[in-house]
């Protein structure tokens, strides 16, 4: 399978990595719309691509995993992309997804092309398993907790408050909040009550540290409803300590079955990731296979993971997965 | 959808409690070896017919699900069924899957039915994960453990002890293994290593019980590999203290990603049950939706739960799981 990567920041060099671990698939070519001479790729003997130049690839890709941002990147990018290829992204704005299915879906039977929107760990994994748990445990409670890991949208949200140099925002679950539901308890939750924000600030010299503080922790919706706390450090300090993306979570499903409700099941699935772009590529590069399995057998139009029978994402045979994973 | 159950235990009981809570579902029948008239079964209204007829229920059974044991039950009973009904069975006996699987394959392709096997936890929701993890990170290490919970074999093997009159065997997972594989450790464990089994034990007046004790740690592959303790404890004990039958386990895959495979990626996904039977049912049912919907698109022959497209288990409408789940 030939795989084409679709703009090369820290998404699009998980992916690359991932592509080297499963033997059946080859990078083929990596497409940015920055200048493609000033681009280095971890691979050797691959070319970079303007993005202008794309249509040109329409015979040499069976899929491309596009890892553009979900605020204006990919709403463009992927209906249009999936007119002419097989596409992966992992569009992430919960809220919006279904407008981004019907265009993709649009665009994709017009180029009779298979579209996977929204892949990724969540949603994504997170999605699957949200939905596994539901179908088997219909009278039950959801519950999803993040972290401990960085948030990119709240080191922004900082990164903009004058007189701040650099930020890093952690999510970090309530610890007591995660027990209960573990245990089986149905608690109602607020935002609050289920994370916590810890932010790492690097600021300009002389800047007024208090006022940076007060306009983080108010921030409505980001970080007002949260118990946030503020440790200001020194730059070389956030590169030594705060230099990686961990990222994590937990899917908890608690249900009842039996006579008067009288059992308690409980279903967790719990990610701790060293780094979340790189599983995130991971995961992209699998549902990949399946697409491109998926459009070889004529089932075109934008799909989702729970379109996805799990045995199209595996590089091993049926009856060996039978015999040893079943 | 009208479903039988066919075989009306532990597990014929838990699926009904589960259609119980799928509204899309009807019981339309259940089927016994027994003498129909000494059932009675906790649905009103609903008919209890004999296993002898059930090949009149053709046309009013839109799926099977088979609750017989593995060991003789399963292997004739699936693939006969398989070629009148689609079916659903939980065939457990992982080394003999591939045979079954060929049986049943034969059996349904004949008669243009679906018929999934294996499905349940453990091979079911566990296998599923097994897959998905080792799609997502090819390089890395599975792990399963099992309990705390109720082993329906090792207990059996007990009762068969001369001068013991019951029996009830809880698998126990090792913590600290469990916490050495959470923390992204790869270690090669001995059966022993990950899991321990504690009994417990009612006797006939006056016998041996340093006897009995011996036999059952010394009883090879059951106990002799594991940490085993024996306790004796009177009738009453038994069915005050061990009535129930929880179980649960966890599917831990740890994986390396990045240069030099500088980053951990840990995946798990955890199970703790009230009531195996009744979980093993839910899981059964949600998945008889999915037969129902394949046997519908033509889609004959035997199936695997890796065959199965999520979005297939849901009684939601695709927009709204797409709105809402993903």
């Amino acid at each position: 399978m030939n795989i084409g990567i679709y703009g090369y920041g820290n998404l699009g060099k998980g992916v690359e990595d991932s592509l080297k671990r499963n033997s059946d698939m080859k990078l083929a070519a990596v497409f940015t719309r920055r200048n493609p001479e000033s681009l280095k790729i971890a691979t050797q003997g691959v070319p970079v691509v303007s993005a202008d130049d794309i249509l040109n690839w329409k015979d040499k890709i069976d899929v491309l995993i596009i890892c553009g941002g979900s605020a204006t990147d990919l709403p463009e990018m992927t209906p249009y992309l999936a007119q002419h290829f097989n596409v992966v992204d992992s569009y992430d704005n919960h809220s919006e997804i279904l407008t981004h299915f019907k265009n993709t879906d649009k665009a994709a039977l017009e180029g009779e092309r298979t579209a996977l929107i929204s892949c990724g760990w969540d949603p994504g994994m997170f999605s699957l398993n949200r939905l596994y748990a539901s179908c088997i445990l219909p009278d039950g409670n959801d519950y999803t907790f993040w972290g401990k890991g960085v948030s990119q949208g709240h080191s922004d949200a900082i990164r903009r408050i004058d007189g701040v140099i650099d930020a890093r925002q952690y999510t970090v679950p309530v610890e007591e909040a995660v027990e209960r539901v573990r245990s089986g308890e149905t608690p109602e939750f607020t935002a609050g009550d289920k994370h916590k924000r810890e932010c790492y600030v690097v600021v300009e010299e002389g800047a007024d540290k208090e006022r940076i503080r007060r306009e983080i922790v108010t921030m409505p919706a980001y970080f007002e409803p949260y118990d946030t706390t503020v440790t200001f450090i020194s730059a070389e300090e956030m590169k030594e300590k705060h230099g990686e993306l961990p990222h994590g979570g937990s899917v908890i499903r608690t249900g009842r079955t039996g006579k008067d409700d009288c059992h308690r099941q409980v279903i967790e699935y719990k990610l701790s990731l060293d780094s979340n772009p790189e599983f995130t590529g991971s995961v992209l590069v699998c549902f990949a296979r399946a697409v491109c399995r998926m459009s070889e057998r004529g089932n075109y139009g934008c799909k989702t993971v729970f379109d996805v029978a799990p045995a199209d994402l595996s590089a091993v045979a049926r009856e060996e997965i039978i015999a040893h994973l079943l």
